[in-house]
């Protein structure tokens, strides 16, 4: 029987659909490889190939724009939004516009090719995530922005366009209606409770305990109640903590355990597969409150979007998260050659 | 200077990237052309292969499950929810559950295996629109259901599974929160202006011209002032009418000539893309209404979902809807071969 489920942090409903393929092998597909054919202007030597650099890690004094760093971060070459000019915010009949004023950067996460985020160190996912909180806290300062995001594309079928490994940050004028709702549902639930939603659901998933995959200190990895896709997976530190640049550095070295110990179980299971990932935090200028609790939202791409997600918001999921879980919590963590 | 646009219905803010690519060449991919290789479950003599049919039009009195027909409804084989059943509704803590009950229809829209919708004459396409209708006014004598959704995935790209032309219907349990925002949304508009605001966006569309493609005498084209996607389009009947299923006669005709024409006209310009479309209208018990005007949202898939729009609900789109309505407005309507 297939079965419906609501999300309650988005009030979004989805189809657990268990008629259809739901075991990681009905999802086989070619695993993401990265070659070493061709120049890639996110390798050593390349430098000159991107924007101008605004920030490296590891570099140890020698030159800008020149090799040695371990994380480089550069303005993105086709920027979706600029960063230079005034919004002219303009009212035309029944529509809004403003002008596409915002940052949109790469975090290139290693200069190695080869590796994958999955194949690094602990110590180097830290650096990524500390990379993450410095640009947040610099493009804050700028009075325009109103929300900024850090995801991850990767692979060709999560729609990254070079394969090196990097995460992106864009940062926008207006807060997303999708990150708006989310915190406006959670404010009403500390409104009504005096207590936050992320909170009660951690306990209540780690009591029950059949959709958590792992578990450190500081930080939890679950299948949500009701994922939208297969094998989604939601990383989040445990204790309350509204907003993911300021959190303390313990958390930071706990998330880069945990998301390496995720993805490697998800390379595991579902053979390297593409996905996307996402960092929920609360908007700026409402940074630290009790009622939102920022977390990582993983999602391989396994699936198809369709005109029936397109058209309601509401997913078809053909895997069971309790399964899910189960698959993932006995994975090996050996990452596939 | 790329622009940001909202949509006065849904709220929805979206990136117009104007630095990036935007003309029908740029968005180059394989045509969506039927093969005739292979036994298909939706030709003439393999009607067995489904499960048997729920209404069929055009076969003049032989017997059911046979040839002869035109248009052909049956249940789809591998449903995403299951029509016998109650829906055992349960909280359970923090989450909310049922069972998957709803009805997974397919109309298959011609027995004509190497024919697409765009190929098909005006009546045939009409007579989809009636089968559309009849089984949107049969299930909403069940009351279990809340919203019926129409929609059709074409190509693999976008989501279709089989490449003989069908459209399917899911009626669901729930009002997916994406419809009852967007109904929401035009009820506190009508509440404030005593206007319908579908209404006003078709007057003041039609008054500026540029991003109309084409109208009839009930129906009217347009690329509308924020659209998710390179080359959306939505189709509206021009009188106002809140609900598709209860539309008069001359309106479907008017509807499936309009159809027809932005299929053509979408296939020249684009090389016959897979595409989704899905009809929105009024949730079922609240069809009759000032506020809400049903249209269809058509969608070719030409560029990928990723880790920015799962994140905010935001999209990036690198044509704008201007250029988007003069290459359509202009294509010769010939289909390519």
């Amino acid at each position: 029987m297939p079965e419906l489920r609501k999300d309650p942090i988005t009030r979004r409903w989805v189809i657990i659909a268990t008629e259809r393929a739901r075991r990681p092998s009905d999802f086989a597909r070619p695993p993401v490889v990265p070659s070493t054919n061709g120049s890639c202007p996110f390798c050593y030597g390349n430098e000159a190939l991107t924007p101008p650099e605004i920030v490296a890690y590891g570099r140890n004094g020698a030159a800008p724009n020149s090799p040695g760093w371990a994380v480089r971060v550069v303005p993105n070459k086709f920027p979706a939004l600029g960063i230079e000019g005034s919004l002219d915010r303009q009212g035309i009949g029944v529509f809004d516009r403003m002008n596409g004023i915002g940052a949109h950067e790469v975090i290139i996460e290693t200069p190695d090719h080869t590796r994958t985020l999955a194949m690094l160190s602990e110590e180097q996912i830290e650096l990524v995530l500390t990379a993450y909180r410095d640009r947040m806290v610099d493009l804050k300062r700028d009075v325009r922005f109103r929300y900024i995001l850090i995801f991850k594309n990767h692979g060709e079928a999560a729609g990254a366009s070079l394969e090196h490994t990097h995460s992106q940050l864009i940062a926008l004028p207006v807060i997303p209606r999708q990150v708006s709702e989310e915190v406006e549902n959670a404010e009403k639930y500390f409104f009504e409770k005096e207590r936050c939603l992320f909170c009660d659901i951690i306990r209540q998933e780690l009591e029950d305990g059949v959709r958590v995959i792992a578990q450190n200190t500081h930080c939890v990895a679950l299948a949500p109640f009701a994922p939208r896709f297969p094998f989604e997976t939601w990383i989040l530190p445990r204790r309350h903590s509204s907003c993911f640049e300021e959190d303390a550095p313990e958390v930071y070295r706990a998330t880069a355990s945990m998301l390496r110990d995720i993805l490697q179980r998800l390379d595991a299971v579902l053979s390297r597969p593409p996905y996307n990932y996402v960092i929920h935090t609360s908007p700026v200028g409402r940074e630290r409150n009790e009622h939102y609790h920022w977390h990582i939202e993983m999602m391989p791409t396994l699936t198809k979007v369709a005109g029936f997600e397109w058209g309601t918001g509401f997913y078809i999921n053909p895997t069971p998260p309790e399964e899910a879980a189960r698959f993932l919590r006995e994975a090996s963590r050996t990452v596939a050659p």
